[in-house]
């Protein structure tokens, strides 16, 4: 089966956003137009795309779209309208800092525009920024991919939770782009993949993934991943992040605290792969970061099915927070975190310079 | 609505034995009739009936009616055919001891009688017995209740795994009872459900129940709970068994070891509760216990619907082992095992005296 990629723009600064409906899948590939600046914060909300990199690629032309019935106003209130339409986009999740680093970049790259510069020409600066956002995705992916691999030892089991594949970013991915890089470099290895309720991202868009690229692949339930690590047979576990503190507390998707948590306790590696962007040096620690609470129907039913009695409320946080101190690594497109302290994590975020990308082009 | 009992027998030697379908709940209220012992493997092995002391109910009536065709058989083919269908009917599920303890139970009481007795003198009597340890699983349930309830205060949030009700066994339940019998004492407590896949009993059928009862009750996914421990929403985690050694370690639905780890680290105490009926002193540790593999089907679909892609891999143990080390204490219908040690448990056990069944009577 051909799969569209997670997110497509068509045609120019007029043009529109493809989204691959992540909610369909596997049973169906559906493909959502978005238009407007509305279409694309339904499509966030709705998690049609989600992961924190595509949802901050997602906004970003997503802003272009917000902006597009305004090509030919003054450029004035062009810059008023992008700053609106930005704070629109910026709730539509709360927790993804990727959302709001990748509307701070447009507007940032807005004002360094010249003062006489046409809405269609600021339109236009706004779109080909969207544009470079997204190609540097994809080579941060690479270099986190590459990274993330020299981790991992042929004949692992590797567990991993939730969806951070090429759904969740551009090509490769995150954590499971690790994995994918590692399975190309020819080490055999047995991921393990975390079903993540409410929302069942591991059994339908990471199983998937996995089969697609003929990795060998085991299901389970949430509730069984530390005794599948009591058993032996984890030896890394690698996940994602939606935001990360300047201490390296980390959110990440609901169940990946009680994950670290059972890491610890087995003396199992716990990785983070998240690109620069996810990292939000304003916050000291994780308390600090916002959680979205998703509605209790995503508990109450499963599969599209009511489960649980009319009447039941439900506990439906989206993420939780995992302290730094059960973190092994964190893995960026700079490098590897290790270990995971303010002053570390400040010193690789810190020097982007020539010296830290050249790293990242050649890790290992 | 008025819902039939979980298990209940209609007429004499010769009669049958009803179930109430709990596979079908809350959704819809069926009952299953059982009239040989085929019947009550399947619906055993398909958990129509669940639930530890449900389970030896139900295999002790499933005895009976498996002899019902050979009570004009002379005695010592009676004798030899009760032997044959205990053993079948234990093949049904391996982890639950209760299903074997009521066997043996049954089988012992046969050995028993005189041997002058007919065939149907020998029917009449395992019917009698079957429908004794019935009645003593009520009072057991009370006594557990009662000792249970004692460790919950006014106003806390207690989390539950699985299904402990009115549904796993008679009238109240074993840790669930506690929980009902503490809120009929007044006592206002937040009752946190983990759903509990794959089958969901927690959202299924303790969410149900307790609603029933007007309890305060808030679901949540399985991922979840260790989060919630870290919120401070919870003061004790109750849970029943499937099967204790000799030590102490527990056999419980899968998930109860990542909640017992959980509660360690928030500093939360973490209570079991089952009937004397579920200790097995022949095991010295949980390591000798054996855990039921159950289909992967049971992962890859949910609430009825297919939520993985096909042709992926599943890791379904129906039961984990909680080390003894992290369980506060343990709660029979003799009293409260505290702390959970090979000589207390023995202690308590050993002394099935006038002593320990009055301090049952009598527990706070």
């Amino acid at each position: 089966m051909t799969v569209p990629p997670t997110l497509q723009w068509e045609g120019g600064p007029e043009g529109l956003l493809r989204l691959l409906d992540q909610t369909q899948l596997p049973h169906r590939v559906h493909v959502v137009e978005c238009r407007s600046a509305e279409d694309v914060h339904r499509a966030i909300s709705r998690l049609v795309v989600r992961g924190a990199p595509a949802i901050g690629m997602a906004a970003a032309y997503g802003l272009v779209l917000g902006l597009q019935p305004h090509a030919n106003a003054s450029s004035k209130q062009f810059r008023s309208q992008a700053q609106q339409v930005a704070q629109y986009l910026a709730s539509s999740r709360p927790t993804a800092v990727n959302l709001t680093w990748a509307l701070n970049r447009l507007l940032h790259h807005l004002a360094g525009q010249p003062q006489e510069a046409s809405a269609s020409d600021l339109l236009a600066a706004l779109w080909h920024e969207a544009q470079r956002i997204q190609h540097e995705d994809e080579q941060m992916c690479q270099a986190m991919a590459r990274w993330g691999s020299s981790l991992l030892q042929d004949g692992w089991g590797v567990l991993t939770h939730c969806n951070t594949g090429a759904l969740a970013a551009s090509r490769y991915g995150t954590a499971l782009g690790c994995i994918f890089y590692a399975a190309e470099q020819g080490k055999r290895l047995q991921v393990y993949v975390d079903e993540t309720r409410p929302l069942l991202q591991g059994a339908r868009l990471t199983a998937w993934e996995l089969l697609q690229r003929g990795i060998p692949t085991t299901l389970l339930c949430d509730g069984a991943a530390a005794w599948l690590m009591r058993q032996g047979r984890v030896q890394a576990v690698l996940v994602g992040a939606d935001r990360i503190a300047a201490n390296g507390d980390v959110a990440n998707k609901i169940g990946t605290y009680a994950l670290a948590l059972a890491a610890r306790e087995h003396g199992i590696p716990f990785y983070v792969v998240a690109p620069s962007s996810t990292f939000d040096l304003s916050l000291s620690s994780g308390e600090a970061i916002p959680i979205e609470q998703r509605s209790g129907e995503e508990v109450t039913c499963c599969g599209g099915q009511r489960i649980a009695p009319e009447g039941v409320r439900a506990f439906n946080p989206a993420f939780d927070i995992t302290p730094s101190g059960w973190i092994t690594a964190l893995v960026c497109e700079r490098g590897i975190i290790r270990p995971v302290r303010t002053q570390q994590i400040a010193q690789m975020l810190g020097t982007a310079s020539a010296e830290s990308h050249q790293r990242a082009n050649s890790p290992s």
